[in-house]
């Protein structure tokens, strides 16, 4: 049996991009997912900590448990087909696994990203970032998406996703669920049956807040949401991943996060609201 | 008739204090608290707004209205008995009138209490303060209180109060709702009656948070929940309070305030688990 190398994902609309000089994540065939440790600083071991702790302790809710990726432990890999240097990565479960057309957003979420332990220049820098992106106003800013239609892939540069606005926010998380490409009036022909549903991003949403609610265990500074779904049909998907900066909770919940978690839920339940009022608009117009 | 001057209230306990060359807030038999406006700033004139848009907006519902003073207008007073000198004061509802011993907790709710409009310097220094108390770690943070004992009443200096860390919240939201004296195990002993019951302070707060969980009408930086309850026998309140910084909402949700209230319920509800845990304990003992 031949094994395929891990290779780059196709499909990567967050996190740390591979460079000239910089690994980036890899995947391979089976559903993992390789993600590089940073080795100049303490993230990498911080990461990898977190997923060893989390994955063994008792007191995370199996239901709960099914919003992280499965973790494999750590290996070493080759960063390229032309490189012999082996470098540790995460192995992690490939979230996007089997879908032949993801549509993905990566949503980082929480009002503030620094974290306690951040030195004073780390502070400033994070500060900055928040002030400047929507995670001062909304709670929450999109990192990166893309989205299948049939016309094609809309996949925004990432400096045209750094700059996004409230406003475009507000449009970009409709365009994420409409067929049509009118970035200015986006059907949102496919809300109800992503996000809507027993099973769609809200209710997703809704289980993950009432633990945020009640948990005291961990806190996740700059961690994000990844929502997808497969437009070759696969339903849609709520999985939380980039712990770097994930704390203890010692106690306290985590109400940087559970703000902007209430606050994406608040966008995504308007869209429904407009969506029904919307379809049923019509419909009755139709009966009469 | 005789109407008696306004005069100093008793038993304020966070807020701007009377000084030497600052006016403090006053209070009359029928009810009233007087609040001066800060004249020096647009802190007055935006609280001034806030009110009266607030009671005129057909958008907020009546239950959630009751958790605001009642306002009627702005009064000139003078502001002693030996001044001619008449300054603008909010007119407001007295929250304590009618109480014997009132017992009394202000806290400022959200992890950021800088607004968006915030000069460099302001933000700077209401960040300071932020990061130097529980606001950052916790959500929120005691301004003041007192609570009356059999032996007499206990009301922490404000330059203690502000020095609180987690450890001396979690334990002073305990002492708040004790009869003994002992600052190292209070008893808890009002729990169930003034934390828990259907009208106790988990129950109110609660309802405000089913209300920020929806509302995208008002954001409240540096505002505060009044927590109060009469050791002469009336039941629990909350309030809020202080709306010198309320902006709007603009469609979006208040997640900093929502986020600590989260908080905020979170350490109520535990202590009312503790309690009921020990009040089951001892009497399952005596039965077997």
């Amino acid at each position: 049996m031949k094994l395929t190398m891990p290779k780059p994902p196709e499909h990567q609309v967050g996190g740390h991009e591979a460079g000239p000089d910089k690994a980036g994540p890899l995947v391979d065939d089976s559903g993992h997912f390789y993600k590089p440790l940073h080795l100049g600083d303490e993230r990498g071991a911080h990461e990898v900590n977190f997923y060893t702790s989390f994955s063994s302790d008792p007191r995370v809710p199996s239901s709960i448990r099914s919003f992280f990726p499965s973790f494999g432990g750590t290996k070493l890999l080759c960063t390229s087909d032309s490189s012999d240097v082996r470098l540790p990565h995460l192995v992690l479960e490939n979230l996007l696994h089997g879908y032949s057309s993801p549509c993905v957003m990566d949503v980082k979420i929480g009002a503030r990203t620094w974290y306690p332990q951040a030195s004073e220049s780390d502070f400033e820098k994070y500060l900055k970032k928040d002030k400047e992106s929507t995670t001062v106003p909304l709670g929450f800013r999109i990192c990166g998406l893309q989205v299948h239609h049939e016309s094609g892939r809309w996949k925004p540069d990432r400096n045209k996703v750094r700059k996004y606005t409230v406003t475009d926010v507000r449009q970009v998380l409709r365009r994420f669920v409409s067929k049509n490409l009118d970035a200015t009036h986006p059907d949102c022909a496919l809300a109800s049956s992503v996000y809507g549903g027993s099973n769609g991003v809200l209710a997703q949403l809704l289980e993950l807040k009432s633990w945020f609610e009640d948990q005291t265990l961990f806190h996740f500074y700059s961690a994000s949401t990844l929502i997808s779904y497969d437009k070759g049909g696969m339903s849609a998907r709520v999985k939380l991943v980039d712990f770097a900066h994930a704390m203890e909770g010692e106690g306290i919940i985590d109400h940087n996060f559970l703000g902007g978690l209430c606050s994406l839920i608040k966008f995504i339940s308007e869209i429904l609201t407009d969506t029904t009022e919307a379809e049923v608009g019509p419909a009755n117009n139709r009966i009469v």
